[in-house]
């Protein structure tokens, strides 16, 4: 079975997403900064089938993690749209369309059961029974490669507090968000240990990956 | 005039003590854990007064932030004791004791007014005027060289708010604390913006370096 993994952008005080999040602004007030990082890169172009981008150390952290990745998990508010006010229907699509970003099997976790979606790039099943559920269909499609945990922050939480993570990937952007939606909160009475096994330095967001104890 | 830095250490959730903040835990639970890179250090050691110790990469981050500082900034609650109980007795003496571990002057900000204090390793002056006052004072004294934010949270926020720290050094700690005193809060409404100038990896802690815009 390949690792859980939890890869995800932070900013410096701890943000994924910014205060008051709507329609417009679904990662909330100043929250898409923490992404601008990423939308250059030669290898999220190419993810996207765009051709051309940048080549630096920031797409080499992002091919490893995606050349890696078999499978992702995320949580229903990620799925329909951060947490904006369509978050809050159980019957809506992706908020990024028909065409899956991510060219892997995405489980989302609901408590609404919902039938498998067929997208370009991508099936989405929603899986309403529990974690535990859900990490076993993720991992099961995954194999040997791993299953990434695209967020939202409560998924990450959850999966935190359930002792299932193996390595965390934090993107710590350099800014300050000011509010929002913190990603290492509600971790429980005894967070798990880290261990730093490789930091990687770019003008744009620092890079730092944990081995995660039980 | 010279910089004013804020130089912490954080733990991965951003807290830079634990909770439950006690006599025998002044950092609260599990919050020394976080300052366990420096005790070993050889610089560390100098200038406690004792010899040996290890010189790595965290050794020479320590040396240049220690060279480079020419006045200590902090806290009353940080001078008498983290938050423990007697962080409340105005006239409680620094909980390091009779010699100051900081070889510079030192400036405490607090609303209780009280008389200069020499201890050997440097002078502990008491500004109970404003934010400004103490920063005024604290740069005639450190001249050209930096005025370093020891902290705690409070007073690091309080310099971030009013728009007045220059550079950010963040040693990130690989752990999570679970709760206690987040250092990144109430940074007001448009907090400041950040510019990476400088990563150093080490197992032990992972050094950020931010320059911090207006």
């Amino acid at each position: 079975m390949g690792d859980l993994k939890l890869d995800i952008t932070m900013s410096l005080d701890g943000f994924v997403a910014g205060p008051n999040q709507t329609l417009e602004e679904p990662l909330g007030a100043g929250g898409a900064r923490l992404h601008e990082w990423v939308y250059g890169l030669a290898t999220w172009r190419e993810h996207h089938g765009k051709a051309g981008g940048e080549t630096n150390v920031d797409d080499e952290v992002l091919q490893e993690q995606l050349a890696g990745s078999g499978a992702v998990l995320m949580g229903r508010r990620m799925f329909s749209g951060g947490s904006g006010p369509w978050a809050e229907d159980p019957n809506a699509g992706g908020w990024w369309g028909d065409e899956s970003p991510f060219n892997v099997p995405v489980f989302v976790l609901t408590h609404h059961p919902r039938e498998q979606l067929e997208l370009k790039g991508g099936t989405f099943t929603f899986v309403a029974d529990s974690l535990e559920a859900a990490l076993e269909q993720a991992h099961a499609a995954a194999g040997d490669r791993a299953v990434m945990i695209a967020g939202g922050a409560d998924v990450a939480q959850q999966c935190l507090r359930a002792g299932r993570v193996d390595e965390v990937q934090v993107h710590i952007a350099p800014l300050f968000l000011g509010g929002g939606v913190r990603l290492f909160d509600n971790l429980g009475g005894e967070p798990p240990s880290l261990e730093v096994t490789r930091v990687v330095e770019s003008p744009r967001v620092t890079h730092v990956k944990y081995r995660v104890g039980r």
